[in-house]
């Protein structure tokens, strides 16, 4: 069985991971060409913007805002778990961008390297995101080296579908609701699944549940994710697509928000705001909107499928996640079908409803650009595209060339099922390896949603029901509760150190 | 008489709002023609650095960090109304971007369509510091509703004083001293004033206190409005005016800093320093230097004008607001008098000294970009002007072109006066419909400041002052207290959910 | 006696210095000629984007989100003393950044004035960065005043040991590792030892320890930092050293965070997470890589030295810091010789290691502007080379031109060397004045790491054992505290106001 104690293995094998990525790096990575030094003879080339700026950088530091920042405080509303909800993240995030630049490095290759950029940081940055949304879902009922077995291998299964979807069926995606959002919400709700509580433990324990301050740091997260969720779904993409991304992910947002506090005041106890459904419902605009951010959507279609992502997240907090626990035991702490699942699936059948409406009247030259497997023939290198896309187009797309509009549809709705489809398999797959007994197996109900468990935390402060014996369901009396606060605060006062 | 229970009608009403925001974007806007695909059949333009990048998009997302994460937590300073004034903050500001967007755009129109570019998105929140000004003299006073009624009344009359200002009147205030934050300061007061409470409940009640903790979270809100106050005051000027409006705001709010410390050490008991100094007065630089912060106002200006707002500020803090309190009952709960008016009309005087003092000489070339009025005679379509600031040409100013130097000045103070003028009337007419009792009236002592009659609170951490039945300024017995505690705790520890 | 009550004369002589610097600037400071108004004729030049945008903003904005929340919020951690670590944070760094600008300018004059643009805002804020990294060590045991005393000298003997490492010995330093790091740390620990306390003070007081909500708001100074050190590191270059310099600070902060989280659980008691750890050293990955961020390092060294950082600085506060304190009675509260000072010695090592390996066949036409002091002849004015440039090519170079790469190895050991020197006697220095009793002296044990000696608290929340005698070793009496409470809670209910 478990014990906290027992973990020393775990930390080692981590270590470990680390140290064979450093050989990894070694053998199979290199700066990409454009950044290395370069031989100049004639006049200086550092003088033009071009080679001066890094276009794309502001957009890298706001995710990057998003998945450590962002994340990192929407997960900090338990009252007891902050410490695990910020700290987790971050090793986790810092674990997951290097593999993830290894993994996704794997299919664009050159002469056995992985030439790095920023480009790669971007894409490692986003891939997290998949694997701090399966993290929600399980928030609280992980030992952090589960935490570190699921990224690993969910990392690997991502890059994997990715590829799949944006290369070989070249589906479009441009916000990565598909590949990140809809992948890491069910690929999270699989591993819940498998290690679902027994039936005597599955209620909800006493310290699943926000504090007063607690749910003020939350909001730190869900702002941050709020403000720079725009800068999610245009990074990849430039120009006129990219600022037509930005627009409709604000206003998406801003209808949503406004949506969901009036959809979560009529449906709760006295038409009073829930501040679960504040932290999270407020960000499904951005879900459901980006696979299709980037397309001529217009605003006032911004604004609607903002609303309706909205009414559906409240929806889902209110009544499908209790629903979920209550019949089948799938615990979902953070509430990511609601905030991501759904949300994206609603995107993905609005991306497909959208590519079966797409002309080349609407999108004129771009039509091709956005759905590269609508072009005509195979796009013999083509002198008027850049570098960057010519590397990402390649020999082979599933179906061929020559879609047209309806069947493009028809691949979108495939993309979003086999994303969905893999992500479950994989999920399964990685909650049976979780659950074995070398990494802690399935935690009882005492351990849950607690710091204590996995940080130095001052004893004083450790809340007085963890010290009796039946925590869960038993009255504590109170000449107990009494005693034990002034049994610590003695201890404390004896003798303390920092 | 209003009741938390009844506002059903209030929430259903706000999601009407929302739907008819779709049906008038769906008729009244469309992306600008920048952002429309193109159809192009040569050699790809999509190469060039000039379509690649969004020059103003890090500029938009500092602004976004401080109305949604700055605002917002700068208003957590109250013990008990942490999730009202970041969660508020959240929906007003969500609410305000859609409908400034209108608003802002009936001005400036193209065949019956407003043109959506980033431009529109930088102008709406900028337009949500004004209606979150205001909402910073009520804060805690009001309900969601009022505040929902209030932003959308201030928010036309906003962009109708905006348009006079800077498109009829021609002034200059490019950090929108004079159109944002006097307007929203005395459009807030007025709308104090017109909410005042009964001469019996004139007091400050118990919840109007920060905690420790409370006056930590609000830290977060000031600094972050610090760090990019440069952003805000310099977004919508380019190249060497936009440089000097970024250092100009870093040295006054450098400078400001510095003083507000030490008058705040100064005017305080035992020469201790104040958190609402702190938190507040710190800012005033950064609205002091706004009008005339792309101005040659030199650097010792800069500093110069900088401490002048941290004295005044602090000084307001420690004087003016608590006799505005107890003689004319205009409760001012967050101070936007010493933070946004009192600094901002300073702004508005040094802006007519400095334009009275403008010279070719001294402006070279950009002298009539920054004073339009001063040009000569009327611009005929110039080809030498980018098509940005050519849409901002109108034909008819007021007074006409060709301004003198003293002109210009007299017509800076003229703008100041009718921006407080036009604020104050809609603020006292929007006064009026927010206390109609449809939307609660003035609301009782005992409810203000409280975040508990909004929101879903967990019960055990109701203040146990408010089971009480005379809270505000009686004794509460020990005995009652520690009952309730235990009573309350009993509850807790008997059964508890998420 | 330092008493709280007497440090009037303190703040007035904070206020000339304000008052003073306006006069300074008024005499020594002028706008760059770039960011003057032109008097141009011809067509505009307004639309070329080089003129339009500041490829620097986004960066120097990062740079302003480390200084004033990052390392704002990471002090945070005490449990008494947020309002001193985020407030104090914001009092130093508005005057250093003001008083480092003149200080620095005093090496880069024009004519006799201090030419002004965003790079000295972000050179100033850089050098905001060592004091407030002295600050650390010595946060909690000195006065306000004494932290302005110490932002003044420290500033000045920053500077010109800036100038004499980068300019006058040319030794590559692009993150600051040295000139900053090492430098603001052992100035601090120097400063630290001369104010060390008495024999008999030598111990934790009881308010040097971190509550569960103050480790939380710590984080968000933690991972604002994490995310924008690439900034950091990399403001200072342009193109593919700057491509290189944020990729190699991204891979080597993730390798050192994973590290950081295995050592800590190793070496602490129980396999437990230690916050301490988690807050800063998983930063120190940012600080090893400074100095060699630029150069050829390749991926895999990135995160080699990450790791070594990483165990170096869990170990620093496990065993180094303890030992300083017992030993030396020198304090390090925020453990600054762990996060700063070793992992910047470290990073100085490798700089001279990877110095001495520097061939143009690596770094190709690179090579002299990485290490200008290897260019085989005194460069006359290059035309290839821009403005900036050529205002930094200094006539005189220490040991002169046309150094070989060993060589150059050399000068990075001495750089260190000297600036360690250099720092600690001006830390010697600055304590003695520090400790002078006009400043206040060395605090008494009962009144560090507490709020409630400089700023405004409300009294039921002062911690109860600050009423009692004899608070830090001695057992309150329980009757003591909780009538202490009572009593205290009795004044509350009584009557209060804001």
């Amino acid at each position: 069985m478990h014990t906290p104690g027992s973990s020393v293995s775990g930390y080692v094998l981590l270590l470990v991971v680390q140290l064979v990525f450093i050989i990894v790096y070694g053998f199979f990575t290199e700066y990409s060409e454009r950044i290395l030094p370069k031989n100049e003879t004639g006049p200086a080339g550092d003088g033009t913007m071009e080679e001066k700026i890094l276009p794309k950088y502001p957009h890298f530091q706001d995710i990057h805002v998003m998945i450590f920042i962002g994340f990192a405080f929407l997960m900090t509303f338990l009252k007891r778990y902050g410490f695990s909800a910020s700290g987790l993240n971050l090793l986790v995030g810092a674990l997951v961008i290097q593999w993830a630049i290894i993994m996704r490095g794997c299919y664009e290759m050159e002469d056995g390297k992985i030439p790095l950029s920023l480009d790669n940081m971007i894409g490692a940055d986003i891939a997290a995101a998949a694997v701090l949304i399966s993290m929600g879902a399980l928030l609280g009922r992980t030992t952090p080296m589960q935490l570190v077995i699921m990224a690993i291998i969910e990392i690997a299964v991502f890059a994997a579908n990715e590829f799949l979807q944006l290369e070989l069926m070249k589906i479009t995606d441009v916000g990565g609701s598909i590949t990140v959002h809809a992948f890491g919400a069910y690929f999270g709700l699989a591993v819940s699944f498998i290690m679902r509580p027994k039936k005597a433990d599955a209620k909800a324990g006493p310290m699943e549940c926000s504090s007063y301050s607690s749910d003020i740091t939350a909001m730190i997260g869900t702002i941050f994710l709020w403000i720079f969720w725009p800068s999610f779904n245009s990074a990849l993409v430039d120009g006129a697509e990219q600022e037509r991304a930005i627009i409709n992910t604000y206003l998406s947002l801003a209808a949503c928000t406004v949506t969901a506090y009036v959809i979560s005041a009529l449906v709760s106890h006295e038409t009073k705001f829930d501040m679960v459904h504040v932290q999270n419902s407020t960000l499904a605009g951005g879900v459901a909107v980006g696979s299709i951010c980037n397309l001529m959507i217009h605003p006032f279609g911004a604004l609607l499928i903002g609303v309706i992502a909205g009414v559906i997240s409240v929806l889902g907090y209110r009544f499908v996640t209790p629903a979920m626990f209550s019949n089948l035991r799938i615990a979902d702490t953070c509430g990511v079908n609601n905030l991501h699942g759904m949300p994206a699936l609603l995107s993905a059948v609005f991306s497909a409803i959208y590519a079966s409406l797409a002309t080349s009247e609407t999108y004129g030259s771009s039509l091709t650009s956005i759905f590269p497997a609508m072009e005509a023939v195979h796009p013999v290198m083509n002198s008027t595209i850049g570098d960057e896309s010519a590397k990402e187009i390649h020999e082979y797309i599933i179906g061929g060339f020559g879609r047209t509009a309806s069947k493009q549809g028809a691949y979108q709705l495939l993309g979003i099922l086999l994303t969905v489809l893999i992500a479950m398999v994989g999920g399964l797959f990685t909650g049976f390896v979780m659950r074995h007994h070398f990494f802690g197996g399935v935690m009882p109900p005492k351990q849950l949603f607690l710091d204590d468990i996995w940080w130095i935390v001052d004893a004083l402060e450790t809340p007085p029901m963890l010290h009796s014996s039946s925590m869960s369901n038993s009255q504590v009396p109170f000449d107990i509760l009494i005693a034990d606060i002034f049994k610590r605060a003695k201890k404390r006062f004896r003798g303390s150190n920092m």
